[in-house]
């Protein structure tokens, strides 16, 4: 067979995939396992249907939704006890709440933040979305309107939706929460480091810390506004309504108070969510990291902000979990708690640091992706389960749907890249529906895993494989690159590769959306408009400046 | 006050520590901690000596006492089922055995196993017996007969003493582990490397396996000898008889049976001591990895021959404590299982490989020293316990002799570095008598960890310290050494080690001691006996030869 005939079959098998108007595009590799199990896994469907109808007729509703997601650790800094002791801290409540329920040692997520949180919101890969790359200030750019995220369709299916904590999903109006679905949302645009120097005022009277210092050579600095200072960071909306900004400029002090209402906002949440006749999706993702403790504050072994915030964030999620127990609603409330993506290396070693696997956030190795999981939900997920089933981030998306009975929301028109997860969740080890993820540092397809084994692409030479594979469970710190046991898998990763590379020109990925920085917020300070306009002026062009206006996407 | 004052002030302190003749000059650092918790230890120790004193009246007899030691494995490669999960195979009797018993987080060994092996036989540093060598066939080299074991302690005292598996104590007769206490002895005198070659005369015939090819250039040969081949491994015996090779030449085949026999010889053991009226203390040091599997005796995720191995131990320790449960002995016989030092690096990653920490066997990094370790003693030792106290293997030695109520064996004109940790295991965490270890390799102090910290004495330069502090805590696989948050501990480390130093010099290292290879050995092969001849001939001294003569050490 050459080259052309190969890629017409393909063609024609890919056409395959898509074969109804209204049938999810998933992202090939998983349609070809779908094929492969069709009747198993209808069989099953029908079974996990008849067990959720169950649940809503006790009930009374469809599961309410928490998804906690976190800043930035490595698989082993919470929730197992051996390690907490080598690591000097503790974080009973989330081993509490593995023993309760499953712990993941195989969840994937995107290598950073704004890539990880878009997966979690469009069950799409970062590079499909166009939001590959990490949102810092002033960006001029967001998530696009017509992305559908699984706020968006759960709200339309009755859901009452909220957000609070760290959004990094851009500073372009249509990115903002308020408008991405979600009926409350108290979201950051940007990640912590705004919060990280001071106002500009007092910047500019000559204050300093460690991330930003403001003395530096005045006498040869012709533009005074290279180094951008007026930030806005966390807003706050209601859906339709216009963002404000919450707490006024960031700064340290505000960081750390910030950190304690949002903590409030999420039981008061749930609180007032608790009993509704319509179930409820919460995304607590929590600013993380306390970069600015005390002394006298810090409790563990590990006397590092690290440590502190780790048992911080354990107190925060016990106090989510027992008040579910305390309003009643645990058996009906599915809690999924990670974190976004692997330790930022450049803070060790007071920072998160790699424990098991080598890799850091932004990197295409175990450790950039491979993230603590856990999922919580007394009387339908079994206690004391721990699962090394491949799942990824985005798969939360599809999985939310499927729970909120809103499958048929997802839009059909674009390649969804999450995988419905119910039956692991709902039916334990050895039920995932994925068997492979490919690894996109940024636009580039760095690293492809397949069951056990995974193909380091930047490792290719031209016309021969080199020593670019590992079995993840022989060499766990994939230190071992080789290639003379793997010839068998070249042309299996090939294919692999040529299959998701040809779907992706027929679905081609989204342009980075740009726009203009902090419109639509309703109390902006004049100095962050002024440093929105210099970006207008100098670096947006017309397309950009008039923005991609939004549409709704899913029919409310 | 000037050197000379300070060192005769310290030489005073040091000969404090060792007030009465018939006390057990410990390590001056822990006589250190001694002094300042004396009261309170004395206290503890009162009330351990009448649980002792109910537990024997209960049970008619002190405790048995089991020993399990494996090869080269890295802490976390058995007993959590998240890394389980991650490494590719299951190991649940152990995980079992943590759950109902006391996981230990940092058990600290030797770097590599004769010096692990003879810590835990004689409750000394490896240098001051000078057993600090791996040893390899012929080696002409072993331990000393006036060296103390914790098996003669425990015999004089009225234990039953039995030996299986991997002595690696040396080729030379006083060395043979029936006559270092052990009534009955089934036990090699090297590593497993001798069985991974063929016998002399496969090897003449030119067979090859991967460790050791046989054909090599004949034609530029003179000395055909150069390479020992002639290899005796695995002897039996009982106190007071001679001992015998066991099972004939080393090879693989042998070697796959071998531990068969031996798992069943252990079984066999604690079935027949388990009603007589004294106490057993049993040594089950495993010939562990068998790389010799079939693939299609490979079960585990990881299709390597150390996953296997890991399943075969697993299941072998799961069968031992299964037989004292079912002969209703496991409330008076305590089980320590646990590894000899950390992981073979040059065998991954089809071997044991890095897991948390870095380092490797034969490093002074923690993945050299901290390994995986168990204590079970159902209804003595409590359930479910993590510790993160610091052990060592030494403390064994002191720890068994004060559970057989031999403390008044342990001999008093050397040091001993092993402290009783009777109180850690029965009173559970922070109850550790142990706060700091000297890390040697071979004869090098090479780092020394006290408390979280530690120091690389590899990194001093003349006159200044440089980065080479590292917390445990922050930086669990020492990535980041550091000098200025350390600068107190500059001073604090130097007296350590000067503590240290000044009392090996008054009480010095045992020389290596050498002999005669293969003596005492019944039925010895011809060509071993001509290796023996060889190295005897041109190698080994007047004082050599004539032996350092075995002379009984504890009166019997």
């Amino acid at each position: 067979m050459n080259i052309s005939r190969q890629l017409a079959v393909l063609l024609l098998f890919l056409g395959a995939c898509d074969a109804g108007a209204n049938e999810i595009i998933y992202d090939v590799e998983h349609q070809l396992t779908k094929d492969q199990y069709r009747d198993q896994w209808r069989e099953e469907d029908g079974q996990i249907d008849q067990a959720l109808e169950a649940l809503k007729q006790k009930h009374g509703k469809r599961p309410n939704i928490i998804h906690i997601m976190w800043d930035d650790a490595s698989l082993g800094e919470v929730g197992i006890p051996e390690l907490n002791k080598v690591l000097g801290y503790d974080t009973p409540h989330i081993n509490k709440m593995a023993d309760e329920g499953m712990a993941f040692t195989r969840m994937y997520t995107e290598p950073s933040c704004t890539p990880s949180r878009a997966a979690a919101l469009t069950g799409r890969l970062a590079v499909r979305s166009g939001m590959f790359k990490v949102g810092f200030p002033p960006e001029g750019a967001g998530l696009h309107a017509d992305e559908v995220t699984i706020a968006e369709i759960l709200s339309a299916n009755g859901y009452a939706t909220g957000f609070v904590g760290k959004g990094h999903q851009g500073d372009i109006e249509q990115a903002y929460l308020h408008n991405q679905g979600f009926d409350y949302a108290n979201f950051s645009i940007y990640n912590q480091y705004p919060f990280m120097t001071w106002s500009a005022r007092a910047a500019m009277a000559g204050q300093v810390n460690g991330l930003m210092p403001f003395q530096w050579d005045k006498k040869h600095t012709l533009d005074k506004k290279f180094r951008p200072l007026a930030y806005v960071n966390q807003l706050e909306a209601r859906k339709g309504g216009t963002a404000k900004e919450f707490m006024g400029p960031p700064n340290p002090e505000n960081y750390k108070k910030l950190m304690r209402v949002h903590q409030k906002q999420t039981l008061d949440y749930v609180r007032e969510h608790a009993d509704n006749d319509v179930p409820f999706y919460l995304a607590y993702w929590p600013h993380m990291a306390d970069p600015f403790v005390k002394p006298e504050d810090l409790t563990s072994n590990a006397s590092t902000w690290y440590a502190y915030s780790m048992e911080q964030l354990d107190r925060d999620i016990g106090e989510v979990l027992a008040l579910l127990q305390e309003l009643d609603i645990e058996e009906n409330t599915l809690v999924i708690a990670m974190a976004d993506n692997g330790p930022m290396h450049e803070l060790a070693p007071n920072g998160p640091h790699e424990v098991i696997f080598a890799g850091y956030k932004s990197d295409y190795r175990e450790g950039g992706v491979r993230v603590p999981a856990f999922a919580w939900w007394p009387g339908v997920i079994e206690k004391d389960q721990v699962v090394n089933d491949m799942i990824t981030v985005h798969d939360l998306f599809t999985t939310f749907a499927r729970l909120g009975n809103a499958l048929s929301l997802v839009p059909t028109d674009r390649v969804i890249d999450g995988v419905d997860q119910t039956a692991l969740l709902l039916n334990g080890e050895g039920r995932s529906r994925r068997d492979y993820y490919h690894i996109y540092t940024g636009d580039v397809l760095a690293a492809t895993v397949k069951q056990q084994f995974k193909r380091d692409w930047t490792k290719e030479r031209p016309g021969l494989v080199t020593d670019a594979f590992t079995d993840l469970y022989r060499d766990t710190r994939e230190e071992y690159g080789d290639m003379p046991p793997y010839l068998w898998a070249w042309l299996a990763f090939d294919h692999m590769r040529e299959r998701h590379v040809t779907q992706m020109e027929k679905y081609p990925n989204r342009p980075v959306t740009r726009g203009v920085p902090y419109e639509g917020i309703g109390n902006l300070r004049h100095d962050a408009k002024r440093m929105s306009e210099r970006l207008v002026k100098y670096n947006l062009s017309a397309a950009d400046r008039n923005g991609d206006r939004p549409s709704p996407s899913v029919s409310e």
